[in-house]
């Protein structure tokens, strides 16, 4: 075993590189550099900690992210820390106001486009370094949705016309669709294109304020062209919401060009590195050339409406999108458990009621970690990170398998694929963002402080919830299914093609009445016996909910809304916890590495245990559940956390996420919370001036700066 | 009936006087001024809801409120609107840097320290100022802990000494108690004040780093004095923290008096206009008069310790400003309510499934607010800011009964009201958080923009979760009294004396094994049902914690912390329903006006049948309700909400909040929620320069101004 001074002398490899040099605190103020924090070091502590592994996290990093994708990572961190134009420095960054922040987000926007010009990084590559900076800056719908739609839908002109010049950055691109009075329902949308067959152009128009288009990324200051959503209008007759490529600013003058009136949509919660802007049209004419015609297209000359052959590869990126908003969850998850756990390994507060130790004659503070109430609350976020990097794989899977079927004309994947993704879209993202919250307020006090970097890091996560079909609603479309899904079994079974879904409800119909088997907490460790469970608690909710709308009240759509919600919440979680029993029962890889694979099942066990305890209400009113049995889940729910408390340190390094992502002082990797909280102050640019606070004087609101540089002898 | 157009003529009450002119916006940017928001307008679609109401709002205002109250606010909002300073100006906040926020609330600050002045407010007309102007300000301290602490810690000579200065702004006060390395654990603070009976000083030092006050308001760049709280130290011996008043910086040079190390702790999650401060001292000498000694002293010359008689005061300060947070916790949730009903009153997506209609050929979206979905979100938040009114009014009864009882020497009520004070400030603040965050998202992507006015309210809002007792660990003092409460029960239950908590244990232990009587969603009305459901919980819950903590194992106070949380959490659910069933059933004023009493009694259904349906698990576990009664509660809150969806702008309308406080375009009482939305945009400083997008040009981030401000021919 090493001793502790050994594992303080090399660093180990979750360790980053050292940070460049920051921007020096204001001179004026100091403190006496002899002071350090008192007690055991937090570099010590997690020393300590890390010497509790019984696993090596070194294995469980390379087995979660692949050695590949490990070391790219490295060498970006590298490479954007020591970058002489200092675009990718995050030390200033707290401290920006709007204006200035938007001016550092399209600086490190561009030294990205250079980077990947220079190095000739694949889109993969680039998304990569881009999440590292996390600053969402001006090109981002540039290179997501404006590019990846021309591609997608452009004829091969159109591609050549509009895709070079995009990937060479010489004009910038927005994807606007959402309008001031319409997000979520598109085909409401108002702005319209109507075609003139006679001069062969379109003519597009907002007709009112709420037609405007709003929240378009990228729009507000930054873009040349946008690809705008419209109502095609030909011969007088609606055919609903198309794409086509408008000029809007003149790339060299960046003057709006005529008719368009553009501008940022103002201050946000979060994700104001972005220019989110408005436009409004007043009859601009573009060439029929610019109607994205790869499926959809008008006939040039007679106005004829040639509509797509079909939807299915709408679908297929939608899909996409969606998985990639699941594994970004699953980042998200992580990074929060690592802020928390290592900062809670290091905080000390209040000894132990019962067991109170000692140092000399001075009670010792208890690491709050060790508080069953805080690992109740960070724990479950640990386990829900493993949970979602399984289904995270799953859905990229899925999304894989069905565009192979697609490609053979084979659809039988797609609705399925469908109804699940939006069903994980939901739950992932409220989980999220409610676990980023959750490990804020479990660093007390300071996780308020910008040092913590949870704040921001919630703010700018906050729309994933909105987006890409609002969390809420999106629901809908799992629920559909689920419904069609139950109703075509309960017409006759062996019509329906096996699949996840079918699989839970027909081994609810059989079981119907039956309760679990458990009898005390040591029952509850089979991984099958918690996706059984949850199978039947989505079953009997899709079943009840179908009574309700097929069945005597015959009740609206709208009116069960809530129910709805229920089923589709209550498949996504029997889809993470099947994903990731799979992993438990058949991954060959983890299976391989009995150390990887113990410590795997507590955090399985965690995730079930203590999911099930949250949503007891729904199992325990089925039926299936007995309150004796619920009970129990409290018990085990502590003995995960109990057997995990030693691992949660090692577990977090094992996520291998860079000091550089996590810019948070409280979740170095270092254990230098309480110094890094000190530079944070040093650095605040309101203590380089002295502030007048006399009553009477109103707006000298502060002294000349010239008065406050010196200061008293210290 | 009144007619629409003559509702839409006499502006009610609930609208509040014009917002003074607001800043330009930026002169290059305009959009057509002939454009309207499509269909029906806003103000017409409020004004129809408002038709709808089964009650007059202005007389459930007054109900609420008290007229003096709304006619005091009145005239607040009309002198803070109409102040020839600008000093209350709020239209400005939303676009500024940290450094111009802070002289923004310093200026603030100053000018209603001179309203105060010349008005000669009371503390209490101040506070309510203060509330509305919404902007945290590095008065704040000075104003609430530090004169309180002189006011109520201070002998008649400390009191001579500091008050009259304090009061007239002479010298700014800060209260620092919380350091770095010690937040909740006061008893576990480093600095130490180790008084030398010889010269008759106390030496105040900072022995680390971990010792440094930190997150101190008014602190960091105001205050003249700090009350420190310090371990006092006397030859030798350690007798705990005790308060001292410290000067620290000059108040003429603002220059740090020496041995003081002061600085601002940098940007924060919000409350960033208030200077949160870190303060170290190099062994800075007090005199023996600057010791608070009203309680606690020590003598001068012989420095022997005279310990406080009794700590009974203390508990009610505590209690006061615990019932102060569930006061306005209560008003967060009627703010939240307000702004995410409105707005969902004007905002339609969709047309409806089931029954779409027509404007002509086109189909009509319906408002948001029909949809059982966001129902299910946002009412639940209406019916809690109404049972929290209840709560924060039996807190003050509560508060001023036991400081009567106190003052005769009777501690009887001391303790349940600690235990109840400490649940209810964990509840409240907790449910008011998420509530705020609720209804943002509630409100759509527009939610996201800082003109729905919910983001920094949430920022803002958020350290009441964490200070005066963080929420997650507070729940412990409850659960302690609601042990040992049982315990004395189950010794003998006759030498318990009456009380809310004895009531619902012995009630529990009459009726164990027992089930609730319900058995369709019509039996679920008798306020009283709801009571002893929520006590019936509670006490089991009790009863299974003390098993674990006194039963065969014995288990440590550490790993039950999550089944006290729970105990404290039901408890208070428990109390707050009951509070809210006393006002159905005997409040006089309610009961004499019958469309009051109808609203509220259905408000008082959802919030019951909604909380119950939410904690479901523990009140199935318990036994007491089965399943097929858990199934009836979904019902019911279906019924409720469908009830009150006509009545939800009536209901809002009646908080009676004005347009000043709400600073909100969504959800302004005039409906204009899309013209706020524009003129939030044009306002924006980003939209005042050009931006270059080259990314060959790194650097050069804009361009000149000057070259910026004509526009193209729009």
């Amino acid at each position: 075993m090493r001793g502790l001074s050994a594992a303080l002398s090399s660093p180990p490899f979750y360790l980053s590189p050292s940070l460049p040099p920051m921007t020096p605190p204001a001179k004026h103020l100091s403190i006496p550099s002899e002071l350090k924090p008192a007690g055991t070091s937090g570099a010590q502590l997690l020393a300590i900690e890390r010497k509790k592994a019984s696993f090596d996290s070194k294995q469980m990093a390379a087995y979660l992210h692949g050695k590949k994708w490990l070391q790219r990572d490295a060498e970006l961190v590298e490479l954007l820390q020591n970058d002489p134009s200092g675009a990718f420095d995050k030390s200033s960054w707290n401290y920006l106001g709007r204006t200035d922040k938007f001016r550092a987000a399209l600086k490190k926007d561009k030294r990205l486009a250079q980077l990947a010009r220079e190095h000739s990084w694949t889109r993969e590559v680039e998304q990569h370094a881009e999440s590292l900076c996390d600053l969402p800056g001006p090109f981002g719908l540039h290179k997501s949705m404006f590019i990846t739609t021309i591609d997608s839908m452009g004829t091969d002109e159109q591609k050549e016309e509009w895709l070079g010049p995009a990937m060479r950055y010489e004009i910038i691109g927005c994807y606007a669709q959402t309008e001031l009075g319409h997000g979520s329902n598109v085909q409401g949308l108002e702005t319209v294109a109507v075609y003139d067959e006679k001069t062969q152009e379109f003519d597009i128009h907002s007709p009112s304020m709420t037609a405007s288009k709003w929240w378009i990324g990228g729009l507000g200051r930054s873009a040349t062209h946008a690809i705008v959503m419209a109502q095609l209008v030909l011969k007088g007759k609606k055919h609903g919401p198309h794409p086509f490529v408008v000029p809007i600013r003149d790339p060299v003058t960046r003057e709006p060009l005529p008719g368009r009136y553009i501008g940022d949509i103002g201050p946000k919660m979060g994700y104001n590195t972005t220019d989110n802007g408005f436009l409004l049209f007043d009859h601009v004419k573009v060439p029929h050339f610019n109607q994205l015609a790869r499926f959809a297209k008008v006939e040039a000359d007679t106005a004829v409406y040639v509509p797509p052959q079909s939807s299915a590869l709408t679908y297929g990126t939608l899909t996409w999108v969606r998985a990639n908003i699941v594994q970004q969850s699953r980042t998200v998850l992580m990074r929060s458990a690592t802020v928390a756990i290592r900062y809670c390994a290091i905080r000390r507060q209040f000894a132990d009621r019962d067991h109170p130790k000692y140092e000399g004659n001075k009670p010792i503070e208890t690491q709050v970690l060790d508080y069953s109430m805080v690992q109740a609350r960070i724990f479950p976020v640990l386990a829900k990170a493993f949970a979602f990097h399984y289904t995270a794989k799953y859905m990229f899977d899925l999304y894989n398998k069905n565009i192979e079927n697609i490609n053979q004309g084979d659809l039988s994947l797609m609705a399925e694929t469908h109804a699940s993704t939006s069903g994980l879209k939901a739950l992932c993202t409220i989980e999220a963002a409610e676990a980023i919250e959750t490990c804020r307020r479990a660093c007390g006090g300071h996780g308020y402080s910008s040092a913590s970097g949870l704040g921001s890091f919630y703010s700018d996560y906050l729309p994933q919830v909105t987006w890409e079909g609002d969390s809420y609603m999106l629901s809908q479309q799992t629920s559909r299914h689920l419904l069609k899904q139950m109703r075509a079994i309960l017409k006759n079974p062996d019509d329906v093609p096996k699949g996840f879904i079918s699989d839970y409800i027909n081994m609810y119909f059989k079981n119907k009445g039956t309760q679990a088997h458990a009898s005390y907490s040591g029952d509850l460790y089979d991984p099958m016996w918690f996706v059984k469970a949850f199978g039947y608690r989505a079953a009997h909710l899709i079943e009840q909910t179908l009574e309700l709308r097929d069945g005597p009240s015959k009740r609206s759509w709208n009116s069960i809304l809530p129910e709805l919600y229920k089923c589709s919440k209550a498949h996504a979680q029997a889809l993470v916890v099947y994903n990731f029993a799979m992993a438990i029962l058949h991954d060959e890889e983890l299976n391989s590495q009995p150390a990887l694979r113990t410590v795997m099942q507590q955090v399985f066990l965690l995730y079930c245990t203590h999911t099930m305890e949250l949503e007891g209400a729904e199992f325990l009113s089925s039926g299936y559940l007995t309150p004796a049995q619920y009970k129990l889940l409290a018990t085990k729910v502590q003995e995960c956390l109990a057997w995990i408390r030693p691992q949660a340190v090692p577990l977090v390094d094992s996520f291998a996420l860079s000091d550089y992502l996590l810019n948070s002082h409280l979740g170095s990797s270092k254990g230098d919370a309480y110094e890094g909280l000190f530079d944070h102050a040093l650095r605040e640019p309101i203590n380089s001036s002295k502030w007048n606070v006399d009553i009477n004087d109103l707006d000298a609101a502060d002294i000349d700066q010239s008065q406050a540089l010196p200061r008293s002898k210290l």
